[in-house]
């Protein structure tokens, strides 16, 4: 990739962004559609699409920068809290792996984003759930 | 903590949770109100409140898990992909930190909930923000 990510092209210089932090593994810039204001992308300098295509040696450096985002951003905006996540393929805007850090106060309004909540019908469908996990995690361990 | 802790008592055994993966740093359990059949919850066995609260040796371990449990789950529950998500503090029910792991698909109607966006009103606006940031670092880093 790299001519044709948005991403990329933000990471070498070729695209304008307002960088907040930079060092050898990572960039972080403003998103320019925000949530609220302050609110970051952190991403790879490396092209990655996905969380799950993040080379090991680069999830340490990555999620350390993260870290760091969350605390610099909730203390600039003087915020309350943050809201850090990531869109794996689907609700992802640029298929260039980023980090939303987003400043969040109490009142901010986004109260019901995250719902809504379901339940599990019974405790066999949640038992079925856990043997389905329990079967991916021996197929992607192996994978490794 | 851990007495008044629900995920302390969940990591301790005290109280049953349908675990689908643990290693010696985090335990991961489904969440039993899922966003969709599948969201898992992540927390570190150490209590801690935030993001900015791991400590620095446990940051690789815990994203490590999560990178694992973002294969895990899509695959199991044949999704698209993923949504990885951590509320500090604002939105956060339960005061240990927790990742979400929710498993995605194009079509599952969450298309709406990274909204509303806003804009800056200016450069000088943004301008704002990008130096609070840079100082807000230094603070940060100074601390750390």
């Amino acid at each position: 990739m790299g001519d044709d990510c948005l991403f990329c092209r933000i990471v070498s210089g070729e695209l304008p962004a307002t960088v907040v932090y930079e060092d050898e593994n990572v960039v972080a810039f403003l998103d320019h559609r925000p949530l609220f204001p302050g609110h970051t992308l952190l991403v790879p300098r490396q092209h990655v699409e996905t969380l799950g295509d993040l080379p090991a040696k680069l999830v340490a450096p990555y999620f350390e920068a993260a870290q760091l985002l969350s605390l610099v951003v909730e203390s600039a905006m003087d915020a309350e809290g943050t809201f850090v996540a990531m869109n794996n393929r689907v609700s992802q805007s640029v298929p260039h792996l980023h980090v939303h850090v987003v400043p969040r106060r109490r009142k901010d309004g986004l109260k019901g984003f995250f719902w809504p909540r379901t339940k599990y019908k019974s405790d066999e469908e949640m038992e079925d759930v856990r043997s389905k996990i329990a079967v991916a995690l021996k197929k992607v361990k192996t994978q490794k």
